[in-house]
C-alpha cells in the first residue's frame, strides 16, 4: 500500500495516477490529552488503519494525483535521524571538495565513528510545500536519500530482526547548507527535511538494499546510485541507531546520500525517484533570513 | 511562579518544600488529533493555565516535595536545542583534555561558527527518572546549564525583543558520552537530558545572565559558574537561534555548560543548583547496552 498525506491533512491511498481519498481511516486514532506522545498516532495504529482503507477503498473518491499538494507522509515524527556520509564515492567526493567538507576534518569521518544525527522536527515538509531556502550567499545542497519509517518501538535490535521494526519507506531530501556548523544546525531549517511523495509499506519492498535513486535538477541527472552501495544498510541502520536510544513508530531514519550532491538555487525544481517507491518534484523557493 | 510535574503527569505549583497538586489546570488544554502539534501544549497555553492555577491554590492539596518523583516540567517539546562551547574557560579545558575532545578539531570551535546542536526528544527526563548510563566503556559527563524554554513561536527575533519569546527557566544537565561521534548522537540516548526540577516562569529572574550554578557530584563541587560568563547569552541564544529555524512553545534551549565538566559513573548522585531556580538531584545508574 502507498498511503499519502495532502491538502488538509487528507489521508489518500495512491493508485496509479489517482488517489483515493480514505481520510475516514483516521477516526479510528485516538485523541490525545498533555503530554502528547513520543511517537506517530498512524504509525503506531498502521495495521488497523491499512484495515479501514481496505473498507473505504471500493466507495472512495478518487482525486488525480497531479492536483493534490503532498504533504510528510509521517505527519508526527518523535525524531528525524540522519546518516552523514553512508556511500563510498560520495566520501570521495567531500574528501576532493572544499566547499562540501568546509576543511572541517570531522566531516569525512567513517559513520562507525562520526555516528548518526538528528534534524529538527520543524524541518519536515511534504513534496508539495517545497523548499524554502536561506542563507543564499552559502550553497543550498540537494541529498536524496531513503527514508526508513520505523513502526515498532525498537531498543538493541539485532540485526537478523531489523526489518522488522521498520513501517515502509520514502524518499527523502535532505537539504544541507554547506558551512562549518555542526550537521544538525545547518541541515535544520523549516523544509529542509522533505518527505514523500507517500510512504510504501514495508511488504512491497522485497529488498531495500536493491533500489534505484535518481535526482535531477531542472531535468539534468544529478545523483544516480543504488541502494546496494550503502556502507551501513538498512538493517546496519537500524541495529546502529536502536543502540544509542530507543526508536518509537514514526521515527525516520534518513540512510545517508550517494555522490553528486550539488547546488540548488531559488526557482531550481528537483525531480526525485526512487524505484519501488515513486518520484516526486520539490520547488525550490527563497524564504525569509 | 514554580511549575513541576510529578508523579503520574501530575501539574504542581512548588511553594517552599511543599508542592500543591493543581492538576485540574490541565483540564483546560484542548485535546489533539492527528497530526499532533509541534508545540508543547501546557506551555503553549501557560497564561490561562496559570490563571487556573491562581484560582485552584488556596483549596488545593499540598504534599512534602520530598515525596514525589519529579517529571521533566517539558511534557512535549518540539526540539532540544543545545549550545555546544559557551563558557571561555570550558572551551580552554575542553582543548586541554584529548578525553573531552576527542582528538576532533570541530568539537573546539567558537560557537558562531559550530552553531547549535540538537539533542533527541527522546532523551528528555525529570530528575526524578535519574540517568541511565550506557557505553560504560566511555567517559560519560555532567554538563550542568541554564534552560530556556520558549514560550511563543519566534522566527528571526531582534535582540532587544528575545525575552518576550521566553516562557521561563530550568536546570538542563547535558550528559555527554566522550567519544568522536556528532554531539546529537553521543548526547541523545534515553533520559541523558535531565530537565528540572521545575520551571520558573520568566517574570521571576529579573535577569537571566546573573544567576550562580553549581554542580556536585556525591558531595563534592565540580561545576560553580555564572551565567554573566555565557559567551552567547540568553538574547543571543534566542536570536542566533530563530535565525535558523522557527521556534515553538515548548521548545528548548540549553545553554551550555561551564568548566569543570567531569565523569559520573553508576551509583552517582549528582545535585545541581541555579539561583533563582532551585535544585535537584539525579541518580545515576547503568542502563541496558
Amino acid at each position: 500500500m502507498k498511503l499519502c498525506r495532502f491538502n488538509n491533512n487528507r489521508l489518500g491511498a495512491v493508485l496509479g495516477d489517482s488517489i483515493a481519498d480514505v481520510s475516514d481511516a483516521l477516526r479510528i486514532l485516538p485523541q490525545y490529552t498533555y503530554p502528547l506522545p513520543c511517537f506517530d498516532p498512524l504509525i503506531a495504529n498502521l495495521d488497523a488503519v491499512l484495515a479501514q482503507v481496505s473498507l473505504l477503498l471500493p466507495q472512495a473518491q478518487r482525486i488525480p494525483l497531479g492536483s493534490v499538494r503532498l504533504l510528510s507522509p509521517v505527519g508526527s515524527p518523535g525524531k528525524i535521524i540522519a546518516a552523514p556520509i553512508n556511500y563510498t564515492r560520495h566520501l570521495e567526493e567531500v574528501l576532493a571538495d572544499k566547499g562540501i567538507n568546509n576543511g572541517v576534518e570531522s566531516f569525512t569521518q567513517h559513520i562507525r565513528k562520526s555516528g548518526l544525527f538528528l534534524k529538527a522536527n520543524s524541518s519536515l515538509a511534504g513534496a508539495g510545500e517545497g523548499v524554502s531556502l536561506i542563507h543564499l550567499d552559502r550553497r543550498n545542497d540537494h541529498e536524496i536519500e531513503l527514508a526508513i519509517i520505523i513502526g515498532r518501538e525498537a531498543r538493541n535490535v539485532p540485526l537478523d530482526k531489523a526489518l522488522d521494526y521498520i513501517a515502509g519507506y520514502s524518499i527523502g531530501i535532505d537539504m544541507t547548507i554547506r558551512g562549518p556548523e555542526e550537521r544538525s544546525f545547518r541541515k535544520s531549517p523549516d523544509s529542509y527535511t522533505i518527505l514523500g511523495p507517500w510512504m510504501v509499506t514495508r511488504d512491497e519492498i522485497a529488498d531495500p538494499g536493491k533500489l534505484e535513486m535518481t535526482l535531477r535538477v531542472n531535468g539534468q541527472v544529478r545523483q544516480a546510485a543504488n541502494t546496494s552501495d550503502l556502507i551501513l544498510g538498512v538493517r546496519e541502520l537500524v541495529e546502529f541507531a536502536s543502540r544509542f536510544y530507543t526508536l518509537y513508530p514514526g521515527d525516520v531514519i534518513i540512510s545517508g546520500t550517494p555522490e553528486g550532491v550539488g547546488p540548488v538555487v531559488p526557482g531550481d525544481v528537483m525531480r526525485a525517484e526512487i524505484s519501488g517507491i515513486g518520484s516526486m518534484e520539490i520547488r525550490a523557493r527563497a524564504g525569509a533570513c
